[in-house]
């Protein structure tokens, strides 16, 4: 019996060390050293893997990564769980993430990097946390957690859903319908939506027109939710401020592509929210026991809504 | 009876505006517009002001600021006393200036922002905040006040002050004997000092090498606290890995000043804390008020001791 993890082999490492002491009786194994495909019980991957059918005995695949859009889910087989990386490692890496990428938005840090570059020392004015209303899209168990972290900061702060949520201290917007109103009012917008058909695309130049002038824009979802080239528009036309991108479509983007080198735009390379290893294990044995003793997983992907 | 304000004259307004609702019978002039001089009672300044005889009936100077290092305080009548500004808006802004300062620190913005000019996407790893120990310089109103804030986004805190203080979740250390084995374990260290003679150039060759290898630095203390020459050794040598500096010795930095081109350094120009005009005014009239009835006010100066 072994769990195959398949991603970055230095995490593996720390992965192997830690798994090996909680679960000595399961084989833990770093791509692409397998050994035998008959002993393959579990596969943690953060990429697809093509032709599963190899693992007949092949019981669970648990994503490493909070989404699984990256996945194409007919080609695990049906008889097989796909599981989200669900960990409070994600969610706390991510709170961190968005707190500051939000303090550097309302704390002016993009024009202070941009008048260093000139030698220019220009105060800009500070407005209290609580008149800068952030919205977030996606109340998920990342959005969820993260309105609440940026609640805790003094930030004012709403978010809109799918489906109707209820948070303390932020105000919850739902559906289509609630969308414009939600829009008109957020001055930072934190994408945090799972990536699906419908969500493919919207940050675009409708959604752009509809914030406040001079908003700005985080993307901490995937990067095909963005459409670049409005945002590009945006920024030039001062619709929107500024933007901090820490996921692009395709990754790693072109050394050509212009938001590389737009004055208004911080980048980071995917790393917002990052499993950490301690915590992701001892979810992963948790939903194997469950798995076992024949109870439900948590964060079992439904394949017909996509997450 | 009148009451002089004399700073940014736009931020002048916005006091005058409030200053008049809640205190109708003292007369608020923005300078140089004082009016009569024998009516000044009170002065509101972020800078010193020359020749205060020429106020005969002037009872209180209010500092504008958090600091008072900017006064001859030799030059101030000693029946008249400086007060300092204590309100709850400058200690917001401190903490979420910091906050932002020690998450972009701990989540290596200052790495992707190089990166970025590049067009380079390289995910560097990720560690839980309780394992990134910040240390704070000081742990006065706004030092005690940062690391509270900070403990409570997860990071390990700790803090040195002259005489030692008891902080909930923050280990705290005092006095010359036990600096060394506070810096030997800041792997971020904070200076959040007033300016006096003693601690005016602390931040020094002697104090960056009792630093683990690779400590950050983030200065939003005051300008003259830091040795320049020095801090730029230690990033050249890798003694330090970071800087985030909000104030400067001069003030703004002459254009050429290397740090303003040093691609570990962070430059914001003094605005880290920033008092707001509406609970500033506040705690103005709070002191007023104490001051007629012949209470202590809070925030006054000990001259002896320069803060």
């Amino acid at each position: 019996m072994s769990f195959v993890y398949n991603a970055d082999p230095e995490r593996g490492r720390e992965w192997q060390r830690l798994f090996e002491l909680r679960a000595p009786e399961i084989a833990f194994r770093v791509w692409p050293d397998i050994g035998s495909e008959e002993e393959v019980r579990y596969l943690g991957t953060w990429a697809p893997i093509e032709d599963l059918a190899r693992f007949p005995n092949l019981e669970v695949v648990f994503s490493l990564g909070a989404g699984v859009d990256q996945f194409d889910l007919g080609s695990i087989p049906s008889h097989v769980p796909l599981v989200r990386m669900q960990e409070p490692g994600i969610v706390a890496t991510m709170q961190e993430y968005v707190a500051m990428a939000v303090l550097a938005l309302h704390r002016n840090l993009v024009d202070y990097i941009a008048q260093q570059r000139s030698a220019t020392w220009q105060a800009l004015r500070v407005r209290p946390a609580a008149q800068c209303r952030v919205g977030i899209l996606g109340l998920g168990q990342l959005g969820a957690a993260v309105a609440q972290h940026l609640t805790g900061l003094g930030f004012a702060c709403q978010g809109w859903s799918r489906t109707r949520r209820q948070l303390q201290d932020v105000a919850c917007f739902a559906g289509d319908d609630e969308l414009p109103r939600f829009l008109s009012t957020s001055q930072v917008l934190v994408c945090l939506m799972p990536l699906t058909a419908e969500t493919r695309g919207i940050l675009n130049a409708t959604l752009f027109e509809q914030l406040p002038r001079g908003a700005s824009l985080i993307n901490v979802g995937r990067g095909p939710h963005l459409v670049a080239a409005d945002l590009l528009a945006a920024l030039d036309s001062g619709q929107l401020s500024a933007a901090v991108l820490d996921v692009f479509d395709p990754e790693p983007p072109p050394v050509d592509h212009p938001l590389w080198h737009h004055p208004r735009v911080l980048i980071t390379p995917h790393i917002a929210s990052m499993t950490q290893p301690e915590s992701a294990i001892e979810r992963v044995l948790d939903n194997i026991a469950r798995h076992r003793e024949g109870r439900e997983m948590v964060g079992v992907v439904d394949r017909q809504r996509g997450y």
